[in-house]
C-alpha cells in the first residue's frame, strides 16, 4: 500500500515556513498593548525592531556551476531542482532566535546554492552517490524548524552544498494494524502523518512544539520529545525500524519488537542529525484514536513540591499521558497572557495532565492520577486551564516572533537530569542566565517547565525574555554559553530534545566524552567518506 | 558508597558452575522412571551416555609463557592469575546443549590460557592495555551461561587467549534512592545484585533463566531479558549509564534521563558482547520491593486465542509484570512433568500471569488483566499454577542436563518477530526444526512458548526434544541452521535475548546487512584497532 498527498502536485505539499518567522501567516500573533506596556515597565523593552523587507535580503550567490545544475536536472527533473532566491531563502537554516535575528540583519544571508526536491528512497540514494562523488555537501531538510542551527548551509570543506527537500516523501508506505505499525516517509509532516492514519483510525500521537511543520525524519534526526511523552514515549521510544540512504548504500536498522543481536543501530540514527545518512522511511509504532481525553489542571504551592508530585505519579507506573508542571514566573505570566481563562490566579505552580484511551482506560488512570497528586499537595483546578493549555500549545514560537519585533529578545533553552539533581541544576541554569544578561544590562525574566517526565527524572524547559542591546547575538551568545556550561557543571545534558546542531557543538566533548567523540567520526568516515552531510553538525 | 561480597576474600565470590552441566550441584535433577520410559516410548531415546571424569578431560596445554604471566601477576597479584587446569576447564566456555557435549566428548578442549580475576576498573583497563600491546586475546567472562558461544576461549589471529573473570566487581558503588537508579559492578551476579539492593529496600526484578549465575555485565552485553519483562522491561530498557574499558581508554555512555545529544552510545554497548570493551559497571533502574504479588494461571484453547489475548493486554497499555504462553505441546509436557499440581488436565494452552506492586496497583491492574484475558477467552485457574510456574522457573537448564544425560538431544532456541507475523514464524521454525531431525531419524518433539511481549510483538521460544544420534554435535548442527535459516527467511530475528556469539555469527549480515556490518567494524577498529577483544563473535 501507499498512501500519499499526491507528492507529483506541489501546490499540496506543506508550504514553507515564512522566510524571517516560526510557521506560516495564519498563525501569526500580535500582541496586545497591555503586553507592550508590561514589556517596557518590567524589562525595559522600548524600541521596536524595523521589519526587513524580502525583496531587500541580500543572498550569497549560488555557487553551483551549470554543469552540476544539469547534472541534479537529468537525476531529478528541472521542477526539482530550485536556485531561485525565494526557495534558496526559506532554506536558508532553522528558527533558533539568532537564526531569525540574522535572517532580518542586514549582512548578507548564506543560503544552499540549490535546493534539491527527490520523489523517494532512490532518488535521495542517487543524490549522495552523485554529490559524493562531486564533493558537493548536503543538508537534509525536513520542515526547518530546527532552533540548534541543524539545518544550517555548511558547506565545510567543500564548495557547494545543497538543501535535500524531502517534502515529496510523505506517503504512508505501509500499515500493519494488528502490530500497530506504521511505515510513514520521512518528509511527511505531523499534521500530513495525523491525517494518513486517521483515515485508518490510528493516531501517532507525537505533539512537539513543531508538529505542524517538522517531519517524521527530522523527529528521529534529531530525538524528538513531544508533549504526550508521559503517555506515548519520545520519538525514539517509537520507532520500530527506519532506512536510510548513505552515500555507502541503504541500510535498513531495527528489528521488531525486539532484537538481541548486537547492538541496535536504530539508535545510531536517532540523533544523527542527517551526519550519517539520510533517513528516508521510518516504521512508527501508533494506537488506536483515543476516544476519550481527559483535561485537568492543578495548582502546587511551589516548585518542588510539584515536582515532587510528579515524580511520584511517573514512577508509580500510572502516568498520564500528558504531564507537565510550569514554575511560579510561567505560571504568572501565562495567566498574565490569558486574561480570558476567567479564573482568579491561584498562584503557585501550575500543572497539566491529560488523559487519553478508552473509556475504561481514562476512568482508571484518572482515579489514580487523582489519589497521587492530591496526596502530593495538589489542588485540582478543573479541565478549563488544561484545555487551554492545549488549544495554545504550538502558539508559543509565533509569540517570540511578537517579542523578537517589540524590541524583546525571547528565546528557550532546555535540558534534563536525574530528580535528585533537578533542583541543582534548574538553580544554575536559571542563575547563570540571570547573571550574564544582567551584567550586560538586561536583567531578564526566567521561566521555567518540566514537560517530560521519567521514572530516572525530568527535563527542564527554560524561557528568558529581557530587552534587546544593540548587538542582540553577542548579547544571546553570551547566554547561552554561559546557560549551556552550568548545564554541564551541573551535571544535566545539553540537550534533552532540541538536539546538537551546530549550536552546541562546541559540548559535545563534554557530553559524551574522547572515546565517544572517536565512535562517531569512525561511524563517519564508514559512511560518508567524503564528508558531504551535514559539514559542521553534531560530530567535533 | 560501595557494598560488596568483600572482594578480596575469593571464598565469598560467586561459584563456578559445574564445568560439564548448568548451574551447581545443588539444583542437579534426577529424571523420574516415568520420564525415561515416557522418552522411550515416544522418542526412540534408549541409551544412557556415560558421564566423563573430570580427571579424564585433556585440556590444550597454555600458551602463556612464564614472561607474560610474569607481567599478569605484576598487573594483579599471583592471587588473580590462574592457569590450573581446574580453572581453566571451568572457563572453557558457555552452556548450550552444543558446548556441553563438547566438554563431555573425548577430544581434547580448548581453554583459555589463563584466567585472570582484576579488582576494578583501573585494573580491566591496565589489562586491555597490556593484551593490546602484547596482542593476546581476552573474553570477558561473568557468569559463563553463554549459549551462543559468546564466551568461546577463541584466540582469533593471537597467539594467545586469557579470560577476564570479573567477579571480584561485585559491588553496589552508588544507589539514588530519589531517581532510583543504582550503580552496581559489573561482575555481580543476579541473586548478588538482589541481595545489595535488598538491603535498601529495592529490587532491580530481572529475571532470566539464568538468573542464579549471570552477571549485570553479561545482562548488558547480551540483551537480556528477564521474565517480569512484560513490567520491569527488558534489560537494555533498565540501563541508564555505563562504563566501558576500552582498549583506546575508558568511555562512560549516558545521561539520565535522557538525552537529543546525538546518538544513544548505551545502545552500542549494550549487545557488544565484549567486542568493544569491557563493561565494568551499570547503573541501572530500580523499584521498591513489591509489597503485594497476585499470581494466575489461565488456559486458552489453543496458541492463536492465546496469543491475541495477550497482544490485546499489551496494546492496552495495563500489562502485568510477568506474562507468558505455552503452547499446547509445552502444556502438555509441563502436566506430565508436574503430576503433583494436583488438577486434571485443563487442555489447550496455559498462560501465567503475575502482577507486582503495591496493594492498589496490583488490585486495579488484577482486574483489569482478569477483563482482558476472560473477554479473550481465557479461563481463570487460579494461582496454583502460576506458583508451581514461579517455583521452577530456573530448573529448566537443569532438566537439560539430565536429558543430555539420559541420551535425550535437549536444546532451546529463540526469535521475535510482530504480531501480525507471529503465525507463519513459529510454523517456520517448527517445521525446519522437524524436517531436519526427522529426516535423520529422530523426530523431535518441539515445544514453543511467549515469553516476551511488547505492544508491536512477542519473542518465540522454542525447546526441542529428540532422541541422540551416533553424531550428536551434526545432529543439532544440522537442527540449528535450519531453524536458524527459517527464522531469518519467514521474518524474524536471528535472536531475541540469547544475543549471537559464535553460534549466530553467520546469520549476522542477514540481520542488519552489509552496511550495518560495516558499522560495527568501523566502530571495532576504533575502540579495539588490535583486535584483541572477543574474537570470532558478533562481527562477521
Amino acid at each position: 500500500m501507499t498512501e500519499s498527498f499526491t507528492p507529483q502536485r506541489p501546490d499540496q505539499l506543506a508550504p514553507n515556513m515564512e522566510w524571517d518567522a516560526w510557521g506560516t501567516a495564519e498563525h501569526r500573533t500580535e500582541l496586545g498593548p497591555e503586553v507592550h506596556t508590561l514589556l517596557e515597565q518590567a524589562l525595559g523593552v522600548h524600541r521596536r525592531r524595523v521589519p526587513l523587507a524580502e525583496s531587500d535580503v541580500r543572498l550569497t550567490p549560488t555557487r553551483l556551476t551549470p554543469e552540476y545544475r544539469a547534472d541534479l536536472v537529468r537525476l531529478l527533473d528541472a521542477d526539482h531542482v530550485l536556485d531561485d532566491d525565494a526557495t534558496r531563502l526559506r532554506h536558508a537554516g532553522g528558527k533558533s532566535t539568532l537564526d531569525l535575528l540574522h535572517r532580518q540583519g542586514s549582512d548578507s544571508q548564506t543560503a544552499p546554492d540549490a535546493v534539491v526536491l527527490p520523489a523517494d528512497h532512490d532518488e535521495v540514494l542517487s543524490l549522495l552517490e552523485y554529490c559524493a562523488a562531486q564533493s558537493i555537501a548536503v543538508v537534509p531538510f525536513g520542515g526547518g524548524t530546527s532552533v540548534v542551527g541543524g539545518v544550517d548551509p555548511d558547506s565545510g570543506r567543500l564548495s557547494a552544498v545543497i538543501a535535500v527537500d524531502l517534502r515529496r516523501l510523505n506517503a504512508l508506505t505501509d500499515l500493519d494494524p494488528v502490530s500497530r505499525i506504521a511505515t510513514v516517509q520521512a518528509g511527511a509532516t505531523g499534521p500530513q502523518t495525523e491525517e494518513l492514519l486517521g483515515r485508518h483510525g490510528f493516531s501517532l500521537g507525537h505533539y512537539p512544539q513543531s508538529f505542524r511543520h517538522a517531519t517524521i525524519g527530522g523527529f528521529a534526526a534529531t530525538r524528538s520529545s513531544g508533549q504526550a511523552s508521559a503517555g506515548y514515549g519520545r520519538f525514539d521510544d517509537m520507532v520500530e525500524h527506519m532506512t536510510v540512504a548513505t552515500p555507502r548504500g541503504t541500510i535498513r536498522v531495527g528489528h521488531p519488537p525486539a532484537s538481541a543481536a548486537g547492538p541496535d543501530l536504530r539508535q545510531l540514527f536517532l540523533g544523527s542529525e542527517g551526519t550519517f545518512g539520510i533517513i528516508t522511511e521510518v516504521g512508527v509504532r501508533i494506537h488506536p484514536i483515543p476516544a476519550v481525553v481527559e483535561h485537568r489542571a492543578w495548582s502546587f504551592p511551589d516548585f518542588t513540591t510539584g515536582a515532587d508530585a510528579l515524580r511520584t505519579l511517573v514512577q508509580s507506573g500510572l502516568p498520564p499521558t500528558v504531564l507537565r508542571l510550569s514554575d511560579e514566573a510561567e505560571t504568572g505570566l501565562n495567566l498574565a497572557l490569558h486574561k480570558d481563562i476567567g479564573r482568579t490566579s491561584p498562584g503557585g505552580c501550575l500543572a497539566v495532565t491529560t488523559i487519553e484511551g478508552n473509556e475504561r482506560y481514562v476512568r482508571d488512570r484518572a482515579a489514580a492520577v487523582q489519589e497521587i497528586l492530591g496526596a502530593a499537595g495538589g489542588v485540582d483546578l478543573g479541565a478549563e486551564p488544561a484545555r487551554q493549555w492545549e488549544h495554545g500549545r504550538f502558539g508559543a514560537p509565533h509569540l517570540r516572533d511578537a517579542l523578537l519585533q517589540a524590541g524583546a529578545l525571547a528565546e528557550t533553552l532546555e535540558t534534563a537530569t536525574t530528580w535528585s539533581n533537578l533542583s541543582r541544576l534548574r538553580a544554575a541554569v536559571t542563575e547563570a542566565l540571570t547573571d550574564t544578561l544582567r551584567e550586560g544590562g538586561t536583567p531578564p525574566l526566567v521561566m521555567c517547565h518540566i514537560s517530560h517526565t521519567y521514572p530516572a527524572g525530568a527535563s527542564l524547559y527554560f524561557t528568558i525574555v529581557c530587552a534587546q542591546t544593540d548587538d542582540t547575538v553577542a548579547q544571546w551568545t553570551a547566554a547561552k554559553q554561559a546557560a549551556t556550561a552550568a548545564m554541564v557543571a551541573a551535571g544535566g545534558t545539553i540537550t534533552h530534545h532540541h538536539a546538537v546542531g551546530r549550536d552546541h557543538l562546541p559540548w559535545m566533548t563534554d557530553e559524551i566524552g574522547d572515546c565517544g567523540v572517536e565512535v562517531l567520526r569512525a561511524i563517519k568516515n564508514a559512511l560518508d567518506p567524503h564528508h558531504i552531510l551535514n559539514p559542521g553538525k553534531l560530530i567535533p
